[in-house]
Formats: C-alpha cells, sequence, structure tokens
C-alpha cells in the first residue's frame, strides 16, 4: 500500500507516522504540504531522522489520485475543499477533520462557525467510529474520522443508551484533555508556564464536539438527546478522561450495565472493560488505540458514573484512523496498532 | 499572639507557617510533634532555614494550653483525642482534619472508617467555612476547618440553593484536584513516575467529603439533598476546580445566578465572581487564599455549570484557617493573607 | 513612594506587581505599556481582578518623570530607547533588561545583535547585583539589574575567585532553567506539548549572559577570565540551578570553601550556604528572593561543584530589582521581600 | 524464543514486556517474581490488560533454565545471587544490574556499598554497550547491561577518547535524568508533590556510575582517566541528557569531532549525530532506542561542548537489553526495536 498524508506537520499527522513506520501492509509513505514543498521533514522534526528523511511534497491532486489511502490530518475548514474532488478517483480518504462528521452543513456552520463542505461530500461521508460503523467503514470511500472526545464519551454510552439502561435525557458530560488536543500551533493557553500547574475549563457549553456526540448518538443508539458538554485542559500532554453521569433506568443494576459493555466489546481489540474503581487512569491507554471504560453505580442516588479514557492523539485521532483503514481493506483491526501503552 | 502547630510536617502545616510568617498579629510561632521532638524544623525542610530554625518541640496539653491558638494539622483519627482535652483551656482550637467536621459520629465512623471523636466535642465544634458561618466562628472554641473539596463546591452552590435558584435534587459534582491533596506520605498513586502526564479517577462515590457538603448544604441553605460527587487526580501540585452541573429553576435566568452570587460575596473579601467564561484556571488563585467562582447556563438544557477554583491548601486547608482566627479574634479576615495569587 | 512599571505584561512585571503589592513603602503603583492604553490591566490577567483593576497607561515620559521609582520590564532593545530621557529627571530607574549591563557597546552589539543604549547611559548605569554593590547602588540613578543567571552563577562564584581558592582557568559553567525564563511570548520552543516530558540545552556557548558574568568577575573578583557556560530548559515554570565546575587552588581544603561563602554572606538576608548535598533543589527557594548556595571538593580529582538555586523570576529578576529599590531609598533590604518560599 | 523475566515489576521489567511483546523472533515471555507467586500480573498493571494477563511465577533455577533467554530487572545486590548459578545451564543471561559491570569487586563494594558477585562471574561477564562490544557480547552467555548515565556518557565520549581528539584530563560531566531512573519505588524524593516543579542535583561526586564510566574508557578507549560526574533529577518521567566539556586537543577542530563520531558510529542504526545545535532534546529519542549526539567547540576557550540524549529506560535499560538479545541470536540489532520516537 501506498499511503499519502496531507498535513503531516500536525501532531495527528506525526502520529500516523509513528504507527504506519510499522504497519506490515504500508510501503510507502508520502507527505503532502500547503506551503513548505521541498524541505525535508526531518530537518523539521528531529526525532524523525532516518525515519522521514523525505522532501514535503506539493498538494497535487493527479499526484494524490494514485495513492491507495490519503490520510488528511489538515485543519477543519481546509479538507472541506481538498478531499471532494478526489473522491471517486481512486483512493480511500480518511479525513482526521471535523469538516465531514456533521450530516447538517448548518450546524457545522454554527458550531465551527465556518463554511460546510459541500451536501454531496457530507452525504457519501461514513463516520469512522471503528467498533459501531465498520460494515459503512469497509466500504466506504470518505471517512469522517471521529472526534476525540466524541470516540471516548461514544464508546461507552453508545451500549447503555442503545438497550436503554441509562436515562437519555439527563446526560452530563465533564471531559478533559491533555494539551496536545490544541495542536501544535503556539498560544497563550497552551504557552508552558501558563499551562503548566494549571487546570481550567474552556468552551463551555459550545464545544464542535456536542453536535458530533448527539447526531451518534441518535444513528447509533437510536436516542435523540440534548447533551450537558463541558471540556477543560489538563496540565499533561497526552489522554483523555470523560466522566458521564446519567441515571440509572428503573430496575437495572451495576452488574447489567457492566455485562452490556463487556457483551458489546466482547470481539473488539481495542475496547477493554475495567471493574476495578481504583485503575482507571489515562496512563493505561497512553500511546495506544485502547479505549477503557469503567461504570459505577451510586446506590445513594441511583445514577451511573461512566468513565472511559483514551490516548486522545491515538484512538482519539490517528490510531482509530488507522484502524478504519485496516477495516477499509480488509486487514485485521490490530495491523500496525498492537503496541503496548506505556504507563510510565 | 502565641500560635502553636501540631503536626507542622505535613502540608497544611507548611503553609501554615508560610502564612503566619507574615501575620501582623502573629508574634511567635511553635511547631509540636509526636515524633521528632528536638529536631530543628529547617533541617528536615531546607526552605526554612533562617525562617524556622527551632526545634519540634513534644505535644503537652499543659503547654499547648498556654497558647492563644492551636492549629492541628495532623491526620483524621488523631486530632479527634488530641484536641478535646483542650477545649475551654484558654487557645482557640482550629482543627484542619475531618474529625470535627461531621456531627453525626455515625456519619463519620461510616465514610472515614475511624472511630468518631467524642460526642460533646462534635456538638461544641463549629464549622468554619468563612463566608458562611463567621457569627459563631468568632465565639467558637473548637473549629472544625472544612475539607478542600467542600470549600470549593458549598462556596459556589451555597448561594444558588438558598436563594431556589437551582434545582437540589440533581446536583452532579465533577471536582479534579492537584495532588497535593493527598499529603505528604508517599504512595505508588503519587509516585512521581506514574502521577505524571497521568489523569485518573478515584475513590468513586466514596470520597468522604460527600456527607460534609451534604451536612453543609442542609445547615447553610436549608435544603436536604443527595448529592453526586466524583475526584480527579490532576497531574500539578496545587489547586482544586469543582465543576457542579444543576437544573435552572423554571423562570430563572443565567444573570440571576450570576447576580445572586455577587450579591451575596459583595462584602467578602476572598471571593471573587468571573464573568469571562475564558479566564477561569486554577492559575488564577494559586498561592492564595480567592475562591473564584463562575456561573453559565446552557440555554439548550436550561442547565448551569457552576466552576470555582481554590488553592486547596490555602483557601481549602491553611488560609481559611488563618481567615477564621482572624475572625475569632476580631481582626480583618486578609490580615496575613492579602497576597498575589501567582498565575506563573 | 509611587512606582510605575514600564511592561507590565511581561513575567518581570507580574512579579513586581505581587510583590509591591505587599511592600509596606509602596504607597501607589502605576503600570505602563507601548500598545494597550486604557484597557484594565485585571481584565488580562484574571488573577489580579480587585488587585490591579487599574487601566494601563501610555508611556509618556513627562508623566513617568514624576514617580519616585520606574522600574521597566520590556525586552532588552527597547529599555536602551526608553530610559536614557529619564536619567537625572527625578525617579529612580531600574532596568530589568540586559541594555544597560555590559559597559562596552561593541559586546551588547556582538551578543545581543541589536543596537546598543547610548555610552553615557552605560557609563551612568550601576550594575544591580545588590549583595555585592550595594554602595554604588544607593547612590544610583540608573541601575542595570542582573540577568536571571549571572545572578545565581556570580553569587557562588565571586567570593571564591576573589579569595584566589578556586582556579579561575577553567570554569565550568552548566545551567538550566525553568521555562518562564523565556518570557511570555508563546513560541514552538514553549509550547506545552514539546517543552512539557522535555529537557533541551539551548543557545550553546553563545548565551548573552556570558560577557555580562565575565565582565562581573572581572569587576568584583578582579580577575579576568572566558568562562565556558551553557544553559538548558527544565520543564518546569520557575527556578535556575547553575552547576559550577572548577579546580581547586593548590592547599585549599572543602572547609574553606565554604567558610568563605559563610563568612561572606554572613550579614545578607537573602544568600544561604548549604552543607547538606542532598537538599540543594529549586523548590528551596521557589517563589523567594533567596539564592542557596552548596559546595563540594571531590577528593578524587580535587575539583569543586559549586551549585546555587534561585528564582529565576524573583531573586533573578523582580526580587532583586526590589532589592536593589530598597537600597535606594534606604530601607531595609527585606522590605516587601520576606516571604517564605513554596517548597510544594 | 522463550524469554523469562525476573523483577517484571520494575519499570526495566515494563519496558522489556513493551518491546518485547512485538519482537518478531520471541514467542513465550514468562515473569518471574521473589514475592508475588500466582497473582495475575495485568491486575497489577491495568495497561497490561489483554497483553499480560498470565501469573507471576516463583523464581526457580531449573525451570529458568529452560529458557533461551532470562532478562534480570532486580535491584543491584539480588542478580549477584540469582544469576551465578544460571551460568552455563542453557540460557542467555542479560542483567540490567549494576552487580555485574564493575571487573573489581573491591570497586563495587565501594561504590555500591553491598557484596560484591563472584569474582569467576565478574570475570565472565561481559560488558553490554553494544555498538563498541558486539563481537563479545555475541559469544556471551552473561551480559552486563550498561547503565543508564553510562550508555549515554560512553556513546558520546568513546570515540573522541579513542581518537585522541579531546583531553581526557579534564572530563567534566554534567549529567541530567528524569525521575524514572529512580525505579518504581515510592520515596519522599519521588512524591509528585516535591519532585514537580523541582530541579534538583543528588549524589554529588559519589555516584556509583563513575566508575563504571571510568573502566569502559580504559577498556574501550586505552585510556586512564578520572573523570568529574554530576547527576541532577528533571521533573519529567523519561529521558536524560549529558553534557560533557573537555579541552579539545591542540589543531583538532570541531569538524574533526563531528567527522569521528559519524564515522564511527556510520552504521549503527541506533546512534545519530546531530548537526543542529537548536534541535537536541529528550523529546527526539523518547520512547525509542535511540542515542543523538552533538558536538560544538567554543572557540573563545577551545573547549568541546559534548552533549547525548537517550531514554534511560530504552536506550538506557531495556531497549539496549534486547539489543544484546539480538546480537546473541544473530538478528539484526533492530528487531523488536525499530519504533519511531514519541516527541510529544
Amino acid at each position: 500500500m501506498k499511503v499519502g498524508i496531507v498535513g503531516a506537520t500536525g501532531y495527528g499527522g506525526l502520529e500516523l507516522i509513528r504507527f504506519l513506520h510499522n504497519h506490515s501492509a504500508v510501503e510507502q509513505i508520502e507527505l503532502f504540504t500547503s506551503s513548505e514543498e521541498g524541505v525535508i521533514f526531518s530537518s523539521k522534526f528531529g526525532h524523525l531522522v532516518q525515519i522521514a528523511d523525505t522532501p514535503l511534497q506539493k498538494i497535487d491532486h493527479d499526484v494524490l489520485a494514485q495513492y491507495d489511502v490519503v490520510f488528511a490530518s489538515t485543519p477543519s475548514g481546509v479538507t472541506s475543499e481538498l478531499l471532494p474532488p478526489l473522491v471517486g478517483k481512486g483512493p480511500k480518504l480518511i479525513d482526521l477533520s471535523g469538516d465531514f462528521r456533521l450530516k447538517d452543513p448548518t450546524s457545522y456552520e454554527t458550531w465551527y462557525g465556518k463554511k460546510a463542505a459541500p451536501f454531496t461530500s457530507l452525504q457519501q461521508s461514513v463516520y469512522g467510529l471503528t467498533e459501531w460503523n465498520s460494515e459503512a467503514i469497509r466500504q466506504a470511500t470518505l471517512i469522517a474520522n471521529p472526534g476525540c472526545y466524541p470516540t471516548a464519551v461514544l464508546l461507552s454510552l453508545l451500549p447503555l443508551l442503545k438497550e436503554q439502561l441509562i436515562d437519555p435525557n439527563f446526560l452530563v458530560i465533564d471531559a478533559k484533555s491533555g494539551i496536545s488536543g490544541a495542536g501544535n500551533k503556539p498560544s497563550q493557553t497552551t504557552h508552558f508556564s501558563e499551562a503548566n500547574e494549571n487546570f481550567s475549563i474552556y468552551k463551555m457549553n459550545t464545544h464542535q464536539h456536542i453536535p458530533e456526540i448527539e447526531q451518534a448518538i441518535s444513528i447509533f443508539a437510536h436516542v435523540d438527546t440534548t447533551i450537558t458538554f463541558n471540556t477543560h485542559l489538563v496540565p499533561m500532554t497526552r489522554g483523555i478522561l470523560a466522566t458521564t453521569y446519567a441515571p440509572v433506568l428503573p430496575g437495572i443494576t451495576e452488574a447489567q450495565l457492566v455485562a452490556c459493555l463487556q457483551t458489546t466489546y466482547e470481539k473488539h481489540p481495542f475496547v477493554r472493560i475495567v471493574t476495578d474503581s481504583n485503575s482507571l487512569a489515562t496512563n493505561r491507554v497512553k500511546g495506544s488505540n485502547y479505549c477503557d471504560i469503567l461504570v459505577k453505580v451510586d446506590s445513594r442516588t441511583n445514577r451511573a458514573t461512566i468513565v472511559s479514557v483514551i490516548d486522545n492523539l491515538v484512538k482519539g485521532a490517528a490510531g482509530q484512523a488507522i484502524q478504519n483503514m485496516n477495516v477499509q481493506f480488509d486487514l485485521p483491526q490490530t495491523t500496525g496498532l498492537d503496541v503496548v501503552p506505556f504507563f510510565i
């Protein structure tokens, strides 16, 4: 397989390189850019010396059309123009941005404050939540890779909502992310001296992942709901932990919630159900494609606390993108992704 | 004033020393310990050379009885035996542990798993949430200084509950703390290589601060409620951010919530109401006795998000203890505490 | 005293505010800026709400001339033009930048790559290494506050060089700094995700503090030497630790080195000589104006290891600047600076 | 290949598992322990669920004798007794501790303060600095895997010393390590709240890696020297950066130093010579087996600054151990180790 990565200088792109380097089915990786044509990639990223000593190439649709897969890890608002001309031209297209996730262009424009992708492309795109959509992914040309927060939230909630074990009318999702989620562009918020030793809330009630989560709950769990969702910045580089609170429906027990999750993900290599409430932490999954999930019911309130962790750059971005590529090419989902989490 | 600190080697004790050193009404500070009598304090804590070069003294009730104030920053389960003999013997007693906070000994024994303090002492103790209990504090002999999480949570919720602006029946509190909250005793959880670059949930639905929060809501807001409360560990040393979700009661607006908070704390020097939703962060209050509070209502769900930040070791422990001492001695509350937060 | 701060938005400026807020002789603090006239300072820095709710003022030399002290914490290359017109107009001038430190304009232009300040101003300026130059500081109008690295290095080396206890011909200085030393302007190097969990060397053999150190050794220890000096970036916000290696001169013992340091700084409240080799760490001095120094001689090589720590923003910048102001106004050096280090 | 790991619960052991999991020649990995027989490994380390769900086994020499390779990642003082009975019994033995590194038992006892391994075993052991000793490693039964600091230091210095380009009589080595180097056992020094935001020097002139470095310089560069060596603790988990200062010998240029390093390591896949002085940082090698080296000569002093970085747990421990195993089994050195560094 011949793989092209557009937007390789972003953190999503760097993680794609990290995993594709050890992917047994990938023979060639080329890197494309809008602005630094000819620059040797490893001269920008010293950790890639001897690994990616190739020049960045100009984005050219005729050239890209000859690849088996094209990953776009460009920002939202860019891929909406970049990928549509390539649809049907040959390559499988996997977009890591938010541009093709929302089916409703009005919703996109409201939450992203940018012009939506062409309506036809939005219709063609397939939501790449691998564990829940693999049939459609297998046949898709254009994949909208899920957002980092939605991945963590949906994997933990969808089974419980679909099986009608928790009340969809009071879903409170309190999410926390490492700072790499903000990308590689320096800003005051991500300036070390101001982000270090600091914990903050941001985009209160206005995060663009809200409609993505609601849309996926509607499609995969067949429930229409309006969620409460807030995001916080953790002084660490990688990792998302999402804590969701929901009333348990009458007569439902903690054991049933656990069983539902276990049954749902029994055959899925990257989702692990945790039962020891003292051991859910982002370092369980750091650097890996795992999503670990824990659920507890508070007998005092009969409310469930549902917690999930992922590495935002892996299962929340590049790892799931490669998992989707594996599905598209009928490879085992773990190909190139079977790595041990870092822990330390 | 002559001040004694029992348990000075803990982080609460160290912060007491940091602030009392610059307290204009304090003339003498002596440090007491159960196990290291005679050891020069600054030989254990190099940052205190030239500041606290005094020997640790043996705990002796006759000696302690001669002080104007005795702070106890010993662990829960210790002060319950240490302080009762001193009640009425002269000194004002301020306990930073959880031993005198819960009025119901059964509740203490359930949540703490330890033997409760004598019933009489529990009755005598006054809950030291300064902004809400200053009259009782002024006359108290034995003060139960609030827990770190309850301080952050109660200051933000009490006005809104008392004025019946939010629904007390669905309070979801998602709290996050820096690691100093775990104290100075090394453990696997607080081992740098395992705590760094890691975010985790702990004590799910079982934190001992739950009954403390519920009791204070009952007493100060006159509402009986059962809360959902969870705690997380943030890879930083200082700071607590608590995010509370609650339905807004019918007809109530965000402006009313903000106004209620502003009115409540108008005359209180250490509570600041924040209106810019992009600026609530623990580094706003780092090293200081401030509690900053922000409230937003999500018009999609009509639920309020109420966020507060404190420095867990200051407003959440030593700072509030000194604020209470100031109230007891009719000093301005800011005496010795009027410091600028660190930010960086 | 009426104090003006030009460049208040930088980290040096923020630290000046933090300390001057509690300075007993300072009655008024006004903040000046080149670009944000009228902006309420605390609207930019939320931690200063209720503390610095004043508007930023336009830089106006006639206005500044009416202050007792003007601190400039603007970048190098700016103060060289800003301060000279104010010399002799009334205020004491204290510059935190590098613009007035090097007496030789050619050297400045070589190491800083910028135009030097007017020669007359360079001649008038007094180097503000308080412990070594207080007589001149007392009478000075224009003070060049020392750089952060030079402060840590010089305080530890000058006594030993002046007393001819170590060999000046092979001084190897390996310095490490927290990231706040890079200032408040975001960059790729200081972007959290790339600075966190990373340790790097920078400006190899080319740091602009090299000539400053050599000049001060020449002036205060009467030795001309060419040093080896390198700097590293530590993934923390505050703190400098400088490790210097030097051969001990024949017949000199470790005890003599220690005694020399102790004698030199006996009367100086902010320099502490440490003798326990296990306890020198930047958290001993965090947030304070202390400089802690430790010296050990390796009997295998007869070389001394001389280590010093400071908080780069305090003793390395704002703290020493206020210490110099105190000297100029015949106040005790500790006025406003007598704070307990943070440790945690 | 069938691999046994004794002391799997340490950080070295965990890293062995991380890499061996993806080693194409390894079919079976079993974990041995002195104290927790029968415990399911992943119940202790949640990140290893589905990866290492095997029980810890009792250490039994007869069982271990049936393995192809036995890695010992037990502490110094333990392997000296554990491994000798296995020598010649079948398995290749690779010791990650310091017990078999020093040929002179007296030196071991002086620097480690423990009883040395049997003299015969010390004689049989081969120092596993792969790039410099691969012939002996290939034939060895018992490998003493190098220490983390020595690996970083020796790889950078040996070529320059062997080719007589730098002066061996004034080697000053200033080394800095992430905190994982202290192992997995909690202590006050590694307690998060005291290690975070703190930089310190430790074991001044007394680190047990000093004789190891001197011995290796003598053997591989044929120079007897007494080094100055100090170590510092960096508030991060992984990574070592060692900065060495040495006078350049007369007539030698920076270009010659660079060329010497490049020539030496031309054929070695894990050593990269860096020429851009702005890009040497521990995040270049994080999570990988690379050692990156940079040398600069200061024309003012004619002294070389030689800097190298490794991941202390990989090239400084488990990675190099596997690299040695690869050499012993005539596999390409990169087998199982060809991973992309993390950078972020």
